[in-house]
């Protein structure tokens, strides 16, 4: 089976934008945004009244605008009554891939699936590729390129490749992530998936050097066994991560209001998905967690996890979290302990979790532990009473005398082994660990999802 | 059984502070605490070296104290070798309850263990009650009181009693709780429960008026038998909602070192809670989710939930999640379709869940599913991207234009139902939301989270 190539959908030469308007607040969107992030001299508008888009002159047919192509992408934001015959005449100029975002097809009964039956049987004629309808496209932070208004903060630059359905849901995630930690690669609403599907994207993904693990959202699959192969395909080179809605019949029955799709037996579907290799989440959270976590961490070389905390509460929920998920604690070499023990005070346990307590030797914990040769995985628990961190801070104490002895290390660590971060506390203090860490270190809310991240990494195992 | 009145505990008219000091970081946080929240003209300072503290005389032992007694409550941060000599002229003066705050009991080995075991029997023998050794003691945010040092925010009033074995863990959730929605009406932490446990302030909060849920972190317990008694008496008057660590073997290892509690069997723990009445939290998230749903939210009188989203996504999730939970989508009633269906355009479906999509709606659907007597809990999930609402929130409209038709209204249905918010997306637009509703609705970072506090409201079931 060939794989399509998209690589031009995520960096096309020159696009586009049949519905260009600056009245229509959604078209508004996606034309501000090329015209503000170096897509302004690749654009081409077409509104059917030839009225200016913020000063833009615009064409009023696409067959006029052929002229300045070829392009290797179109935007289509007309009402969903014209979406048809503006992929005809794209077809007629040479345009080969569509990005349709109008909704108004299978998802609003039986006329707009009518339209949607008879748009997709001329697309297929016509041999023009079709994104959507009823999405928001792509989003691609190495080209800068987006079908759809995006925050610029969106666009830091990361390895998670997310894939979700439904284009509203999918534009929230765009918003969420840059203060959430998840940085994306790349980005696609699928919609109602009348040519173009998730198997697709998996398939070009796998070798897109930008993405480091694919995180998808799916409220059902398009077509079973092409998904399946697609996933064994992707998770042989990177991880497959998959949140699927649907999973109960009052939420099935749901999803065929909301993307046209047909959710399937839940049982069916977590087998198979075992089978070919994707990992499955259990929540939105979990989804976004794991992506991070694969993003920014190597995979863990064993079972043996070391945990650092100032909590004892947070290192035995740790703890558990680990276990339950096939994990074990490290025994920590003699010259860790060692090392540890000689700036400890004498009330202080020096162990796995290694529980600091308020002895203020966090950093030289944390050191010792990072050159420990039985450690193949490092959860670092902070959780400090702000009382107890003010001074410090208000005297001009930085997280290197607090927390992380040698950030260079650090980083340096993190290249070998997993090495996860979660902070509970203050939000003024966990802003300065995000600062700190935050561009290589995944830091989460709490130990829990910290330690269910890592046990989760461990359950991905690259196809030989 | 009688039960001690502990309502001096949290609200002393007269304390005395053994160990005051300005120059020790803990101490010093405390004697700042109570000079700044209207403890300064009752509380005492006993200082060995008679130092003064932050400008205040201080007297050199607890016997020349006396006179300005009786003290209700006496908070002990002497180090571990003085507590029981400190405890036997506490005892000497007439006071009948201290809180130990010094470590260095049997958490720190066999010399700690001794330390404790003496120090027990001395206090028993003398009849003078101790809450720790090794914790933070109580805050309160009616009286104000607070031995430890917490953050002026942290007092914003609410309903949820807040139990944790660890002083760490209490101060850091102390420090978390007024950024993520929780409002606390007490909060105690545990230690080594010498003598006070956990049992002792679940009979006391059973009739406290300011506690609407009591919210329990324990690593273990101190006395099977009377916990689960007292789990039942307090849930036979209002939530008992419980996380435990130390579940795996692993975790129950790490809880020795810790707390020096023993962790038990956590199948024998998990049956005798759900017997008691109480409710098993899954984990921090979960314990916190859930006590701000209690707080807030009357209990639901049927199982029928409605929603209302602009993500078809974020609703199928939640409805995943309460039919998994036992709950069951609400049959609108027939007026309620009716109004929606007055305002929406044709493409919208009108159903549970009620997805509006970017009709604009929301508020003429939120409001009408407020008035569905079908309906018996409301969830309000909020997912809309940044780019559609700015224009709107930079011309100045607010929530009550875009989501919440007439706030009076939704805040006098909130009294009669639970309406449980999940709002992910743009952080400035969650916050739009936490001002507009966040002081009387529970607002959640995504659906499955919403969902989930709700469907576990529902297993509360107040004996009869």
């Amino acid at each position: 089976m060939k794989h399509i190539d998209l690589s031009r959908l995520f960096d096309p030469r020159k696009l586009i934008l049949v519905g260009a308007s600056e009245q229509k607040l959604f078209s508004a969107g996606i034309a501000r945004y090329l015209f503000e992030h170096g897509f302004a001299e690749r654009v081409t508008l077409v509104n059917a009244k030839g009225n200016t888009v913020f000063g833009r002159a615009t064409h009023t047919t696409i067959a006029s605008a052929a002229s300045e192509g070829p392009f290797d992408v179109a935007i289509v934001v007309v009402p969903a009554p014209h979406v048809e015959r503006s992929v005809e005449q794209l077809a007629a100029i040479g345009v080969k891939l569509a990005i349709v975002e109008s909704a108004g097809f299978a998802e609003t009964g039986a006329q707009g699936a009518a339209r949607q039956a008879s748009l997709k049987a001329r697309a297929d004629a016509l041999g023009i590729r079709l994104l959507g309808p009823n999405c928001v496209g792509v989003v691609d932070t190495r080209s800068r390129f987006s079908s759809t208004e995006v925050q610029e903060e969106s666009l830091g630059r990361g390895g998670v490749a997310l894939i979700a359905q439904s284009g509203v849901f999918g534009s929230i995630l765009l918003d969420w992530a840059p203060y959430n930690g998840l940085r994306l690669s790349k980005a696609i609403t699928l919609g109602n998936r009348i040519d173009l599907d998730e198997a697709d994207f998996l398939y070009f993904l796998a070798d897109d050097p930008d993405t480091r693990v694919v995180a998808l959202y799916l409220e059902g699959v398009g077509d079973g066994p092409k998904f399946m192969d697609a996933v064994r395909h992707c998770a042989a080179r990177k991880p497959v991560v998959v949140l699927k809605g649907g999973v109960t019949d009052a939420g099935a029955r749901a999803v065929g209001s909301h993307t046209a799709s047909l959710a399937g037996s839940d049982a069916v579907f977590a087998g198979a998905l075992a089978q070919a290799g994707g990992i499955r989440a259990k929540s939105l959270e979990h989804l976004t967690d794991l992506a991070a976590a694969f993003d920014r961490c190597p995979l863990p070389k064993g079972p043996n996890v070391a945990m650092v905390t100032t909590s004892g509460s947070q290192g035995i929920l740790a703890t558990d979290t680990i276990v339950a998920g096939g994990l074990r604690l490290a025994t920590l070499a003699p010259e860790t302990v060692a090392k540890v023990k000689a700036v400890a005070p004498a009330w202080m346990t020096v162990g796995n979790p290694l529980d600091v307590g308020p002895s203020g030797v966090y950093n030289v914990a944390l050191d010792a532990l990072l050159d420990d040769p039985r450690v193949d995985a490092l959860l670092v628990l902070i959780a400090i009473p702000w009382g107890a961190v003010a001074p410090f801070v208000e005297s001009g104490a930085g997280m290197e005398e607090m927390i992380f002895n040698d950030l260079a290390k650090v980083r340096a660590k993190a290249k070998e082994m997993p090495i996860l971060v979660a902070h509970i506390g203050h939000p003024r203090f966990v802003k300065m660990t995000e600062e700190a860490v935050g561009d290589f270190l995944p830091v989460y809310p709490n130990a829990e999802r910290a330690a269910a991240a890592l046990a989760a990494m461990t359950t991905f195992r690259k196809a030989e």
